[in-house]
């Protein structure tokens, strides 16, 4: 193995001791250099975005329980400071400022992986949930599933495009069938995935129409690029008004970010035909869908969580180009606990970054 | 105008005079050389398709209703006879075999049909249900959408292929990210849309797992090349035997020929991550759809009703080339009320089709 | 017949009368509404772009020689005045403002046509060439080729975008595999076709490096949103300057606007594995092309001229939405021939509109 | 590491001690599985085909050289018997019988290998080449690279899929818009690569027309399934008789297999409209490509070399179906050098695989 600096025997992290929206900020044992698996590496982190998902992990609210105690967080951004022997060359380098994210490691070997679709291996690590996150100074990650950060890019910028901003990326990405210019509605248009969803589908040609509700979103809206924003709460006819603002044939797609499963079936009524529905916000189950009208219309469903590697590095390079700019609020570790609360009572507006 | 052979002025016709399962066979009014618009002209049929849709109309069991009296069809095949002045040419002329389709006539400018789309033209005639249809020996068509018949082709073979057969073509040719050996599993395959999908499905170079419940429709999807076949009366967990019957990972792709809306909802379960599921089947609405496991899985739901018209020549151009060949049974027009009643009653082994 | 204005017995037209670069400004006559067949119409122009393929015709420049007299031109905007008896409704009405263009008809039956590339209908009537084109004031369209110019744009920009913009946007638009943010490197991207593909490719989120000569091609690409320009009489080694400005790797794609030959072949060195060369500039052979390499490297040769209907329609909406403007040139019908000395002389910057 | 069986301190090889087309076959020293690095393995081989680009490699006829003494060959099947400490888990386990390929190794962290093109790693290590290859009972390889047989499957028939399969089903797997039925011309269909090809060809549904020379070709490209075979000896004007075979718009697609720059020529005058042109046979340079033609006729010329690792399990895949099968010499590996000078004089009809 080797190092670029004296790695410490613990490091300071939000440990989930029991499953709670309380974390424990604390000093946490660290695996040394010398025990790290070829392909390991030590990450020190400047900076980690939070997400909704660590919520619920932390929370316990989901089916899967993470293993207690550990440390939650997929969204960092530090340096590699050590690396364990016998691991395979590549991108990544001692010294290189890296991403690490949700999926933190996967096999590189199965169909899944062979396709660029890694997210999806039957072996995938998950970052806060298999294996402890980015919620500590100092972490153990993997080589092969680092990503560089471009260096226009400011670290606490890059750590949300490694899951919120690489999810609306990668399924705008398949949209190869929609010319620029086209519409697309942005469904929860002033949330993290949202906010993030209207820039990326402006930095891919599209006219938006953001759908939120409240001034503050309507600003976010329209601050971030969005050409049109119509209030959910103000609409009585949503469909109508949809066309009404976009085109009479209808929006060429929609982009669903919220977990309402009404916005799925809308989308099937303003959608033109031959149009796509893009499918983000995890509904448990969708019903009512109007399949009749889906298919005399030719409507596609397509669906899509994160992205393999190469849609982080896409999506990281149209955010260093300036296109894409999340809304960051930046909080140290110590404050963990306060930015859970916010999140989980919706008081905080962009995404928390927490910095080390 | 030109025409061929002398036009009588009345054809033989099966005529709705009101919503109901029986059909005046009669003769008919039949619009004159003279009377014709251009770009319409006369076909002497020699045969036509028997479509659910038919049944559904002449009983009026739609939102939308036909005139009355009316003639139905929209799968025939026969010979132009007579064309009106001033007509563009085209592809067609005086004398050609040719098929005569459910969207029987379209703009040809608007958005949806520049891009291929006529048969979801807001200007779209549908055939037996805006102008009379093909239950009668003579009618009038429109030359632009008119579909020659290969020589190979007998026309009571062409004719289902008019509709039942660039249905299931349509959307398999959607598939472009599925390579060949994939498996699909069509779902409903003894019916008149799944037997076809299973041959398409072949033509494709796929394996094809048939689903469907019977000795009889085993033997007729196997006759008709399925590689598997699984009654699903049989199983009782069908998800898992659809997996143990493909691959661990799942099926590549579904087709839905089925109106059960239960089907949709298995194949969010049995397709594997990245996979397809493709909608024909008009189940009204849809409940029950697993999202957020769509999302996990990044399952796409495609969806297409008959298909334009370079669909129906490729779909022919298959049916001819000996790939698929629809079961056929013959029967002339003086018994079409029995045809509807089997059909309706289900005990129509096959597509019937109408000779004159 | 329907027509909305007194129709004059000819019409001011610039006529060639032998194949020479000068032509005669003159009254010409004009078809009668009641002579117009099914289908055309006589439209009344604002204007219409000159484009060098009109030189090439007027000049006898190629193995394909326009009738005598004839008109030339092909990239017109006007109203439409008068509709011939028994034409088939559709999307243009008496009195809107559209466009014509290059192929000024086709069958819309044909493979070709039914496929949406209608360009190559093998009955394509060609604009000043099969007929008589846009350099007259009234001149003979047809309906089904006509597009409707969005409100937002003025007629003079509209016309260019006719066939210049299209021809590049038509081509950009296949590049599906190709992410925003990608580098696409514009050969000739000073010139008519090329400022238009600076823009252009800009719409599709692509970074651009525009290679050409001069400062004033320099100062037109930056103004138009190149991001980088490269002059290539300044470089010894290209390849090696593109790799520089773009990416170790290559650029993503290239753009060729020019007709020399050489330029395919440099594309081949300095594209990356697996990325698009698009072919536009018509160099009439090409030779040196470095075959093993491409192998080798998987790269692609795609090649285009105009575009179908649909594309003009979108390549127009994204004109409207300000995403693309054409630097043009105004002048009066009885300046056309100086117009086509400049042109012919390379002195013309932009492009030529004549208007009426 | 772990072992299978007792690994022998040397191998049977065939060692290229100086560039010639004779090989020395003896004993060579072989890698102990306590030296392997992670991720190497020891594979002891079954059979290994021989493909003419061995030829080339140890006749040192290319710009490139292999090492001295070296072992070539890169289409190996054998089974996985030691595997080095530290390796990664995966797909492949010790025991496994499993193909190697021209790539024996990759980075599977760069933009080509995220994106499946592992072929195009700029850190590829080329069997043969950069290390030693099959040409020995006993080799090293890479495990995650290591690519499966399935059950169905003999040895000596995977072998050349490794290499010459997949060179052909990757291109083909390209052709997205190319629907079944569609006419592919396949030239130089009665060598390895084409012979194939029809196979492959026939597999996605098309209808083959193979091009190539004398009554032993016509007789193989029949038997393997082309739907018509044309002498190019016996044409005097070979465009015109390949549309006169196709169809008179000309054929859709032409893989190109043969190295005569002619070939890619040819294609732009008989593929039709929007057709592509599959280049594969790697001509040195091609000259007097029909430019101006191509782009009037919108024609695509797409290039690959082999396939990532997805693509060889999809080609093997489709041979274990019994879609396709090579036409395979055995010989074993004492008869090498006379194997080498029958390939070199063209006296080996079909694959030669050599057997251990």
């Amino acid at each position: 193995m080797t190092s670029i600096e004296a790695i410490p025997a613990t490091t300071r992290a939000a440990v989930t001791r029991e499953f709670s929206m309380v974390a424990d900020v604390t000093d946490y044992p660290l695996k040394q250099p010398s025990d790290l698996a070829p392909g390991e590496c030590i990450l020190k982190l400047e900076c980690t975005g939070v997400c909704h998902t660590d919520l619920h992990f932390m929370n316990g609210e989901w089916r899967i329980f993470p293993r207690l105690p550990s440390v939650g967080g997929h969204e960092g951004v530090g340096r590699v400071v050590a690396i364990g022997a016998h691991s395979k060359g590549g991108v990544v380098k001692l010294g290189d400022r890296v991403g690490t994210k949700y999926v933190i490691e996967s096999c590189l070997q199965c169909e899944m992986c062979r396709r660029g679709f890694e997210q999806n291996c039957a072996d995938r690590v998950i970052s806060g949930y298999h294996v402890d996150g980015t919620f500590a100074q100092y972490m153990v990650a993997y080589l092969d599933h680092l990503i560089p950060i471009p260096d226009e890019l400011p670290s606490v910028e890059a750590a949300p495009i490694l899951c919120a901003g690489v999810t609306v990326y990668n399924i705008l990405k398949q949209l190869t069938d929609t010319p620029p210019g086209s519409w697309v509605v942005v469904h929860g248009a002033g949330g993290g995935l949202g906010h993030l969803g209207v820039q990326y589908a402006k930095a891919f040609g599209y006219r938006v129409l953001a759908i939120d509700s409240g001034a503050d979103k309507r600003d976010l809206c329209i601050s971030v690029g969005a050409d049109k924003f119509l209030d959910f709460k103000d609409s009585t006819d949503l469909i109508a008004d949809i066309k009404a603002s976009t085109d009479p044939l209808g929006a060429h797609a929609a982009l669903i970010t919220t977990h309402a499963g009404a916005a799925y079936v809308q989308a099937g009524f303003y959608v033109r035909a031959h149009g796509t529905v893009m499918c983000l916000g995890a509904a448990q189950e969708v019903s009512g869908l109007p399949m009749a009208l889906i298919i005399d219309q030719g409507i596609k469903y397509i669906a899509s969580q994160t992205g393999g590697r190469q849609a982080v590095y896409e999506a990281l390079a149209l955010a260093a180009q300036g296109k894409v700019r999340c809304h960051v609020v930046e909080r140290p570790l110590e404050e963990i606990n306060s930015v859970l609360e916010d999140m989980y009572k919706g008081r905080l507006a962009g995404r928390a970054v927490i910095t080390f």
